[in-house]
């Protein structure tokens, strides 16, 4: 293999890097001009690799890369990630789906090699939900479950979907036919695979360049209003308070002490926020988000029921109401065996561990896995495994070793049947 | 005395309350058309009291009742509040100072009765530090404390005071030499005495309508900003984060709990935000307000000294930095014991208690006070003490009684020399 596919890899990521919505850092928010020109950038790689470029409805960027003409009734191996990021995020977090595939299928359109399946590259124009609080929003599109009422959500500027579809440049923005024609028949699929960066800090502490997915965890997400009575900060004796602000901070260190209790779970307020706060006005009102994952769906579940009891007690207890609004819940979604071991075969055979972990992260094989199988390769994540952040980092050469070893799954592929 | 004093001055301040930068309920805040039109409405009722209206060049609204022609060298007793509310606040506060002066002066005027000194009643432009983040502007200017800095301080839309004073219709807004013009020679005055909703609970509790303020609590405001390091929800287990939300939330708690253990001392975090939060990042970074007053300065430095303690501690144990910014520190202001008295003798005349009681609010009078002695008479604060808040209230036989007594107090009050 060309030894330079990892620093290229690292070198489109870099590029891609200059489009952003922020000056000092990376942030490429849903249907921006800098996710116009990410979108824009990604179809030209495509094409240049040798693929057949299609943008759908939702803005999904969609390469080709034809199976050898000698192939019968060919199937299509999916692959891909998401190329919208957080605010002031990481480089690699969904793009180096996109771009080691793009980087695969150039040095195999250069070599002049052919398989006997299409292999799909897909730019997944959303993800991370940033700018209209939504989830797998574009893979959903292509997994036929686009939820068609989140075309009129607005962002923070009051912006609907429609609106911004059709400011990108989407001619029918937001048409609700070419919104489910461009639903993918699950019938032409292989399955899906995604490459990414592990977001974490375990293949980093074991020493190991690249991991294989054994499930995406679930997680569920809620919002927390919580309402008290706003009253003057100088007069209003301590315990006569019905302060909304002090009630969500016990509700926050709630959430991160019952987390704690058990290795595999998790739970994040990453959102907090007294709406209008005065320094002079005990708030009335203060509202907050819960992220709350765990490898088993069980474990979660009990975190849950554990941390809603303790929300309704500490308002009770504080005079305080909490509404507490469950957005998006999404259970554990396992990766194919099948798929699992055609990726550790290829490990083995190179003299890599075939080591298996789970996600916490969400991705969107998760939506994929809806209508087909799905296996996900993780590859090793720098400076203690950061992510949303810009110190996220990977190195050249393990970017080099996750394509070979891409390389060397595509070639030695088999469907089920 | 009429005995419909005290029903006008609730009809007033009914009036000033359609005035509002909200829809459903009453925000005042400086310069703003609803600011405005506020200022041009005490300036038509003191005029229609008789007084001369002048307009300052920050915007305070200052009627003049001449003293009576055979005054030789009468000083000015000043009297007055601010005219600005905190967001969806009450309409008393403040304005009850302004209003009940303007209706006690017309009353006089209708009677013919002039007084061996001048009255000035001021409607203070900005107290509440809404928009631009100051305390005190309006009265720092009349008492020759401004801070001519602060004229280049933006809004939350990044509009500075410069030109928001423009904007607002003020020629030559922000001249530094119309600014320092404004201030009042204390030579001149007599003293400021200064009539306000007691914002508390105390009179209600003791059945009292109306009290005398001994001082006027100090408070130290601060702003904290903790730092941690964002990163990803789903994948950093809880025992490698550096949440900057749960460690504000933990010092939320903090100066909750500290401040608790006094009964004069109150702390509040009125203020609390994750800028730019995402429900699945972990919070880099968390700002928020700590308002600390108390009774006596003592008590509330040592609260302040171990608040800081802890709040150092709380980040170095979580691996966050925070950087506490002081603004604003005030100490207590004690009012004038022979002011006090000449108001006790006059609620002793009615058979009243001369009852005697701190403000745990600020007051203009408290900037006031730097120039010239200083009192207040408080008003009960109906349901349960309420104000900050559209609940606040008071009832027209308090504000007839308020307004008899200060009539009764300008009648009889002499100067100390």
């Amino acid at each position: 293999m060309t030894p330079t596919l990892g620093q290229t890899i690292l070198d489109y990521a870099a590029a891609l890097a200059h489009f952003s919505d922020m000056e000092d850092g990376l942030t490429c928010a849903y249907l921006t001009p800098a996710h116009s020109a990410t979108q824009a950038q990604l179809a030209k790689w495509m094409a240049d690799a040798g693929m057949q470029v299609r943008i759908d409805a939702i803005g999904n960027v969609i390469g080709r890369y034809a199976a050898d003409p000698s192939a019968i009734a060919p199937k299509v191996l999916m692959t891909g990630s998401h190329f919208d990021t957080v605010r002031d995020g990481g480089r690699y977090d969904g793009r180096l789906g996109i771009l080691l595939p793009i980087v695969v299928v150039g040095a195999l359109h250069a070599a002049g090699i052919r398989l006997p399946y299409h292999i799909e590259v897909v730019g997944f124009a959303e993800e991370e939900g940033l700018r209209f609080k939504t989830s797998f929003l574009a893979s959903s599109v292509l997994a036929g479950h686009f939820n068609h009422a989140l075309l009129d959500r607005e962002d923070a500027d009051g912006i609907n979907m429609r609106n911004a579809l059709s400011a990108a440049g989407f001619t029918g923005a937001g048409d609700d036919a070419a919104l489910r024609d461009a639903a993918v028949d699950p019938a032409t699929l292989a399955g899906f695979v995604e490459v990414h960066i592990e977001q974490g800090p375990v293949l980093l502490n074991r020493g190991l360049p690249l991991g294989i997915v054994t499930q995406i965890a679930g997680s569920s997400r809620f919002q927390v209003r919580v309402e008290g009575l706003a009253s003057h900060a100088g007069t209003t004796p301590m315990d006569m308070r019905r302060d909304a602000a002090t009630g969500a901070a016990e509700m926050t260190l709630l959430v991160e002490s019952r987390c704690a209790q058990v290795p595999t779970l998790v739970g994040t307020v990453g959102q907090l926020q007294v709406p209008n706060g005065s320094s002079n006005v005990i708030p009335g009102a203060c509202v907050f988000s819960m992220d709350i994952r765990a490898g088993e769906d069980g474990i979660r579940e009990a975190a849950i029921a554990d941390i809603l009891a303790g929300i309704e007690a500490i308002a009770q207890r504080r005079g305080l109401s909490a509404r507490v609004e469950r957005v998006t819940p999404v259970n554990n979604a396992p990766c194919a065996r099948w798929l699992m071991d055609q990726f550790g075969a290829v490990l083995k055979k190179r003299g890599l561990e075939a080591f298996e972990l789970p996600s916490g992260a969400g991705h969107d094989a998760m939506m994929m896995q809806r209508i087909t199988d799905v296996a996900m390769l993780f590859v090793r994540c720098g400076n203690g495994g950061i992510s949303h952040n810009p110190l996220e980092t990977i190195t050249a050469e393990d970017a080099q070793l996750a394509a070979e070893t891409f390389v060397d799954f595509l070639r030695h592929f088999r469907t089920t049947d």
